[in-house]
């Protein structure tokens, strides 16, 4: 058992919100957008600094309203209101719920058309890789309620706003990678041929909390003789032996900032194949790190990887991509694809994943945390072994 | 430290998710429904079984088709077809995703249009808290795509038949509870003053997991001199110190099954106020422990706990309910509300949760979980201590 990892403050200062919250007017105001509102925890946090648990619940919407200027809006549940307190909103509108026959909607309306008198433009979360946290029979309610106003989608300026991360998200970031690495390594000590997965998967679970992380909401593993199929089931009761291969990929979570990479471990011996294996995947993020730097794409970072890959003999990737964004969700946009065409840049924080299948029914798959700097990019933690590590 | 419970099995009888998809088939008849598609874990869950942490990551869209008669159709990323084996789904589908172009719509398009020429007719999750898991545009397009067909909502349905909940499922739930009850028994032995809420939560988070939960997506507290102010923030990093009261909610999660409940613990001292208002919060609880059976609705729990803590001074509740479903999510359907009308039946679990603010900014809440049985109810774990408890 170790000693908790020192971490970095928690919060940021209301300057950083401020921050964030002009980058999006700034575009709002270029595409003639009076409000935007949001629905979703991650936004919701990241322009309010409202961090609350409660959003496991799904019976109460949350909406954050973000006018062409100034301060946000919360139109929230009456059971939210002291939460803002500490944040920099000022303006908290709130209604009883749950209210079934009206959670929120008007509330929303009211507020909705009071700052978007200008352009009657208003902008939504409507594109990939985004839902609406609200049923969806009251978003069409809600543009009824507004038929004179247009709805936009500002997915892709968010996303481009989050994907740059300042320090004091790093920071947090990096700690949460560091809680995982720490587990990894506890699990090199710790693993035994008998163990189960989810015996393996649980041990790792307490060390990452007693080391410093918050929750470990992700934390996967599939194994099998000399290889495994499948990177997101499990853990199951299946008892390791030997000739297995095990993957665990865990994502941690600091101060609602996730870590997500995977470290992969051999029972007693392991087939030169997946060994071979092992150390081309190895190569091939050697690959993705020469790579990784601002002016490069995600293409020109998958494309690095795979060639790699597929020199040696790479049979497929059903993964669909090899890495993508990190940050306040476990996977954020961009993706590391096959002509991807997102230019990277500084501050952005990607995970590689270069994965493939060697043999029929047999992948092999790695991930590390990078941060791209003025230069390249530098690991957020401790590289995985070069080789595959056997344990007993 | 204690030793782990004895959990009950994991996983599900295939003949229980065929019952499940034949009652919603029944209904689905009854309304001229030929087809329902989900998009959201829960549902895809309770109906195919399948199991994945991997929904963490919000980049891929997952559909389920539960077409008019026999077996579920699995609309899913190529990433999720391994995952299926062990299921009773035998018909998967599947994209390269993510494919941000088009990322399962097409194949969603053509499944539902396949299984769907009697009524024409498309159920999905609509209405009071639901929201569809995929992207607004998205949903959009495939009603564009799907003009000659009349989508309707079928979250009133769903609700219906997943109150109800099976004996296994409720074997989960139990198993979920007796961890959270063996957490709080535990803190009753290690809280002490000059300890933070954080610590004193964390401590619970690693004793409920050696206890046997899978995992803690739910763990709040909030503490003050003589009462809280929340229930939905925190833990922060607020010492405890003589003369506060602490509380802490917790949603432990077993096999993807819920508990939700809370415990309040007194420092040193407790106010004469705040220890009346722990025992009318508690013979509250009675009040809805003798009310809560077959045949009773939830406002005759609401109005029966509610007559308690009016009798008792109280000012108000902002937390707009006093219990809810629980089982594969934190809180479901139904409300325990003034005038509600859900008719509760045997089988159904709930949270009990009165609750009232006693004095100016401070809260007492309770909460148990029960089940509804034939004659009446049971609780699903042990019982709060009749009064509170006092640390040091």
């Amino acid at each position: 058992m170790n000693n908790p990892l020192i971490p970095p403050p928690r919060g940021f200062e209301h300057s950083e919100f401020e921050q964030r919250t002009q980058k999006l007017q700034h575009e709002m105001e270029k595409q003639g957008i009076d409000a935007v509102f949001f629905s979703t925890e991650p936004e919701f946090r990241y322009f309010s600094g409202f961090k609350s648990q409660f959003w496991e619940s799904p019976t109460r919407p949350w909406f954050l309203v973000v006018p062409s200027q100034g301060v946000p809006i919360a139109v929230v549940p009456e059971i939210g209101v002291a939460g803002f307190e500490l944040t920099w909103i000022e303006d908290v509108r709130s209604w009883p719920s749950p209210r079934p026959e009206d959670d929120g909607v008007s509330l929303l309306t009211e507020t909705l058309a009071e700052v978007s008198q200008r352009f009657l433009r208003i902008g939504a979360m409507l594109g990939p890789e985004t839902h609406l946290r609200m049923p969806a029979d009251n978003f069409s309610l809600l543009k009824e309620n507004l038929t004179k106003f247009d709805f936009v989608d500002v997915s892709e300026i968010v996303r481009g706003i989050r994907s740059v991360k300042s320090s004091a998200e790093i920071e947090k970031i990096r700690f949460a990678c560091e809680v995982a690495a720490g587990g990894f390594e506890y699990l090199l000590n710790h693993l035994q041929a008998g163990m189960t997965e989810r015996e393996a998967c649980k041990a790792m679970h307490l060390e990452m909390l007693r080391l410093g992380a918050d929750s470990c909401p992700y934390l996967i593993s599939a194994s099998g003789q000399g290889g495994y199929d499948n990177i997101i089931m499990g853990p199951t009761d299946r008892k390791l032996d030997e000739g297995d291969i095990l993957i665990i990929d865990t994502g941690a979570n600091f101060e609602g900032y996730f870590s997500d990479f995977d470290r992969n471990y051999g029972f007693g011996r392991v087939d030169a194949q997946a060994q071979r294996a092992y150390e081309a995947v190895y190569q091939s993020t050697d690959a993705g790190l020469n790579t990784a730097a601002p002016g490069r794409t995600t293409g020109d970072v998958w494309q690095a990887m795979w060639s790699v890959l597929e020199d040696a003999g790479a049979l497929g990737n059903d993964v669909g991509r090899m890495g993508h964004g990190l940050g306040m969700q476990l996977t954020e946009w961009p993706s590391n694809v096959p002509g991807g065409d997102v230019i990277l840049q500084a501050g952005m924080v990607l995970t590689l994943e270069p994965g493939m299948t060697f043999a029929p029914g047999k992948m092999m798959v790695h991930e590390e945390n990078i941060l791209i700097t003025d230069n390249g990019c530098e690991m957020l933690h401790q590289r995985a072994w070069p080789t595959m590590p056997i344990i007993g």
